[in-house]
């Protein structure tokens, strides 16, 4: 029996409302929201107010980036209004994630361009869905000398990076790839072959170079 | 570097202060909170927009119940103002989630308490912190015959339900407690022997009663 004379949410009380949205959730069923939501409720009101306000104004004020389709909450991204990065270097990513992951290392100290996508062609994601003309125009400008394709090693960012490689060629610009190679930490016996093959050809020489 | 001039969160932009707010989510850590704020913007912003907003009315109108402390958003909740339970049984519980929990039997008819804590003595949580005026006052009407302590089974739970089993007694209310057993689809080979041991001591004649 639920209570009448409601402003329902789909006929639900605020509760399993609540309940509800918090399924949109990846990873959350139904026994983890109603878990979060009384977790919510019962101890720490003050969090989920924070975190009801907050989805509320990033929903409203994040955007993407007029230049590198990063999130931003204006028009140009912190990372491109930042005059102190190198103009020469671009690096693509398939996602705003996949920027921060390499903004994490601190090494990086070129400029970003995010495809929001990728070619994924058993999907249905032909590469022509990936806003060419935009990439294209970017890496146009005379500064950049490199573009560095950092699209993901799996089947569909390789597919995205051959796809791109000559396209940006075309242009002049220099492409590079992301390294592939044994992960730090990594043991040669519980690395998978392909990875120790692909180490193996993309050797660096060390103590210094002959040529 | 930080675009300046915005209307701040303890000087995080949007992104951040959604991250962070995320992580106020019991079991999410800053990398789960990144994936999560990621998601949300690029796949699913009308979950985020349902989400904050299922939130804010959840915080704003779930309100304890005057009767029974479960939640609800008017005076009463849906159970204590449904007048075809049974107003003789009250089923004293830890917490909302624990009434889910036994309201999603489908098997019991009469109402309920919510203690919304138990005595957790090595927590420094006393007996007394449990509102027993209210509680008292709650199984003083003279239509509550029964009182089932459905606390949990932890030592804590154990240590409430003693605790009230007295004390209630004393109002000349008849206490029971859930029947602790082997689970359904549990293997006496795989039960803790407590459990067995319990299981063993209440055992229940099968084929009729013959007293």
């Amino acid at each position: 029996m639920r209570n009448k004379g409601f402003d329902a949410f789909s006929g639900l009380d605020p509760l399993n409302e609540l309940i509800h949205s918090l399924r949109r959730l990846p990873g959350v069923g139904p026994k983890s929201a109603q878990r979060l939501a009384f977790h919510l409720l019962q101890h720490d009101r003050d969090g989920a107010l924070a975190l009801g306000e907050s989805l509320l104004k990033a929903v409203k004020e994040i955007q993407h980036c007029s230049r590198c389709n990063n999130f931003c909450h204006s028009d140009l991204c912190s990372i491109c209004s930042d005059s102190k990065r190198k103009a020469s270097l671009v690096c693509v990513v398939e996602t705003p994630a996949d920027l921060s992951a390499i903004e994490a290392t601190q090494t990086y100290n070129g400029y970003y361009y995010v495809l929001m996508g990728r070619a994924s062609p058993l999907d249905g994601a032909h590469p022509d869905s990936l806003d060419w003309p935009k990439l294209s125009k970017r890496l146009s400008d005379t500064e950049v000398l490199e573009c560095i394709l950092a699209t993901n090693f799996t089947n569909e960012g390789e597919a995205t990076a051959v796809f791109l490689t000559e396209r940006i060629r075309r242009l002049g610009v220099k492409v590079s790839r992301l390294a592939r190679g044994v992960p730090i930490g990594g043991e040669l016996e519980y690395t998978d072959p392909t990875t120790v093959a692909r180490a193996l050809l993309d050797r660096r020489q060390v103590g210094g170079d002959i040529d």
